[in-house]
């Protein structure tokens, strides 16, 4: 049995509040269980250097932790003077995640910036702010199709897909979905999966902790998986709607 | 007329929403308004080098806004490398402020950390973190008594008061209680005071933004914050009750 | 009696030595007692980005301390990577400081950066940087008018006032004005006013070091500085006559 | 045709040759075609503070590139001040896959330290820099043997197994092997793997870089992967005997 | 005896590859016995902002060193956030020695960055990255020409002369040529010269390690140099023929 | 005819002032015409780690300009948040010189530290520092002394010897000693010498900044700079005594 008493395809509590902040374009406040993140999407009419002139667009994104997400205080990366490794792993696999959605250039020459700031954490922060971000960038998109902003007909290429994210791992030798922090601990392989609402993948990672992992155990992962981003797509849905 | 449409000393709507994130040994949601911003309170048993073997303890502030916090995105301090200038005033402000509540002999040697992040940013953050900065705090000092952390006979001495702050201004030649940003971009002398609930003062910094200011004006500002910082202080006591 | 056995109303020595270095627009070597400070002001045809195109100039500070100013040596800044916190805040001070003094319409599309550099310290080293800081500010603007770098009838408007900055604090119960090191260590409050010579308030900041402190007690000080701004303005009319 | 003109599941020319500097523990340059890694193997008395005591060794890894590496001249990251987001996500990846190939317990108490840096850079960088860190590592692991560093009956297990990595992708519809840079610009999806030499899984790291690909397509990636890697724990094996 | 069995006067093996990168526009692996220094030359049709429009172009150098070139690892630059007092103070003294080997105006206004990076340290690594160095450029010049990117009649002047660089030092009172690691460890005093083939200076840099050294015995130490820069030149010569 | 009106081997007017700051166990106020720089010696009870318990002491140096010390305003250091190239080369030149001045056994297990901040440049800051920062050592001696912080019989050998320093150069066509900014720009040849008052090396440093110079050219400038410095020494003897 798991920690969390959850069936082994059990997703936890999930919830996606839109519009917490009032000044961002999008906004999402995602909720696995006690991990919270909220997430925010601003538009900006500019472009990174080298992306210039080119007639596309950009989505990139940031992630940070407040110092007392954690069960230990963290320390402030700010104050620390530097983004450490996996906060830099973790923004790049989130901006990576959100570009694959777009079609950058029905987007056109403009900025979309993801901001993922964990309230709280108890693991699966990565999945929970791809997920949630997907809301808040469908969100800013709308926000922008409301202003006429997209050339005519290319207004409903801009997103092209949703996408969301899942952890899965092997916990005493059963795959099981969306693993918590005490879970995580104890998993002998970890792997976060994103992906679209009909299984096909964005983004695998999967890492073995203590033994490596075959090929069979992979497959068993990805189908937990795929049957978990069909929930969250479904919420994501249903949170736009 | 105010732009808030608010009488001259009548506060923005205050709340004190406690226990918002579950690790932290106190935590406080504080709204002024359309300011929010999220305080814990952290206990360590460790000390800055300079304070070890004093037989006192610290308490320390760190001060951060989430990037879409405000009207057009704010660059996050960790990427740029820095923490910028305002960041560390204000900090150091909400440092001193909350040592003033700490008798630091009876605390023991130990430190707490108080972590203000605006969620959002409305004017005014650095009296809305110090109110909500209290009532954390407040709850840490309680989470230690219920477990017997300090010594007899000082358990109670150890948070000396309450203490509470707010700003007040002249706009358009009237003084006025708790600026929101519209009415603070405005408004031609600006002051924030910590005080205590009976009217003592903690901290006074008041600016002069365009001409300066008569030690007349500056009593009445004062009336004005007294009367509001009681009111804040009736708000924390309701809060912890 | 106080350490320095001064009377309560007594400033330090105080001295403003004009034209230190040959190649700044402006210089002023200030001494205050034991504290020394080297201030200069220079005159740059370029502003800070967010202000171009605005029809208005600006001037700004930098502050720093020598590694041997103090008793014990301090960490040279550059070499650590970075501004500490109390450096940071100084410098803000005295940039706000100095601007209330100046037309900045007046001044057109230049900046002027206050660099203040402390030579020895001994408590006041940001109330003395401010007041030798207004006299190479106003020997700059003086270089400035001796080339004919303003529009007619504007160059006697460029500065509006003379500032000047002093601290006070309560000493064993005495209010006292003007504290070094020795006494500041000691007192129970401290604070720092920013003032014109008719007693005009540009800036204040109060502390309470130990005990908060009354409405009373503040104006009490207040009166004292009033006092030592009038001196130190009669002195900076003196050393730019 | 692919641009290399090689077969879809041909390896490009690999090389691993040891002991190319003369004071590491363990050295290998390796080489995937145009692509030379200079890895070293540093072993030191000393843990990272947060695994002393714990009867456990560790092993880490800093990956660099030449600033000449490149078509175009890269920036130092050491005149930058600070390693970029890719760079940090290939170090954690490479120290990551490195300890799976380790009996951390068996190595008792001390640090390895894998350093790659990049001499020439076509594609590939990481996954050429695990498969010539593991020779490094051996050799430091045989260098420690040969001076008795591990306890009875433990020498045999601190390595526990071959590991090397391979990137595969889909290069017009085509499933291919070992992506140089010109296939890798090209290529839907790039994915690299960590694996075992009897093809079970360290790590696995899809990307769709266009359009999301399905679990069939994953599938034949990993063939390709599991056949490739084959190969190179062959070219290990001989490198080491 | 020296410890390393070589005549007072007689060089260490010294290699001068070329072309060992393949897309640097000049590249040498140089080797003096065991220290052995990778070289790139790279053009870029860019200069610093200070330079721009004078008709004038420029030679700058970085150095660096991997973190495994020498007997105990040194710590990674790039990790630790800034470049050491030592490497700043050889990149300059590169970047000042070969713009003497250059006619700039010829050169027009391009940027030369000459990047050292030491992949064994076995002393004299400033000395062997300027011998190397030259030959880079010389192979990045020549691949100009090649390319006709020099006005007519100026191409034979970009370069003006041949540079090449040793060590000297006093090893218990016997004056010696090209230092090792070893022997500069124990030596009095410490020269290294940069030097055109026909003995005339560029840049001495001599220190007294333990005594003062007098004028005759930098003399003595000259000659010595004369004699060994001649030597290199020659290599150069052949290098590049 | 020198720019400066000198005759070729005539220094500028030399002040050593000594005392000038009030807590530095040593300081001294060097100018050398308008080259003003203020030197401190810190003596603490600590080592670099790397030096500790090996019965030696250290000597080391830090320099820095203020912003205004110079024709157009140089960046502070601290604000950019890194010493520039030429900070950390003239800092360690300093270092390197006064080390050879002292017997770091006879000092014992202690650090001492020279400051030199540049108040005014005018060409030939680092041998002002380093003629200036040999009387501030010799005070900082003296005050040890005083204390009788030293072993018998040792107390007369810390200080070794007098050093000073002394730039000279080929300004056309003719050897000159002590160059000022406007001769310093325009002269081929730099070379600055640090010597004993018997006219020994300590540190030789010199560059062709135009066309290489010859052995001949050398031995004038170094004999220019024997005179200078024996003048500089009997400033320094006369001034201490």
């Amino acid at each position: 049995m798991r920690p969390s008493r959850r069936a082994p395809d059990e997703l936890r509590a999930v919830s996606l509040e839109r519009g917490v902040v009032k000044y961002a374009e999008g906004s999402c406040m995602v909720k696995f269980g006690d991990t919270h993140v909220l997430v925010t999407a601003t538009l900006e009419e500019r472009l990174p250097p080298w992306l210039k002139g080119q007639g596309r667009g950009w989505v990139t994104a940031e992630y940070g932790m407040l110092p007392r997400a954690t069960l230990e205080r963290t320390r402030r990366e700010a104050a620390a003077g530097k983004q450490g490794g996996r906060t830099v792993e973790i923004q790049r696999l989130i901006g990576r995640s959100l570009r694959a959605a777009v079609d950058l250039e029905a987007l056109g020459e403009r900025q979309i910036t993801i901001d993922c700031d964990v309230i709280q954490a108890d693991g699966g922060t990565r999945t929970a702010s791809i997920t949630g971000a997907w809301v808040a960038l469908a969100d800013c998109i709308a926000w922008m199709k409301s202003r006429n902003m997209f050339k005519k007909d290319t207004a409903d290429k801009v997103l092209r897909t949703n996408i969301a994210a899942i952890s899965c791992g092997i916990y005493q030798g059963t795959p099981v979905l969306d693993l918590d922090y005490a879970e995580d601990s104890e998993a002998d392989t970890d792997a976060n999966f994103v992906m679209t609402g009909d299984g096909r993948i964005i983004e695998i990672q999967g890492t073995a902790e203590k033994e490596p992992f075959t090929q069979d155990e992979l497959m068993k992962l990805m189908a937990l998986a795929q049957q978990g981003v069909g929930k969250l797509v479904d919420l994501q849905k249903m949170a736009v709607a």
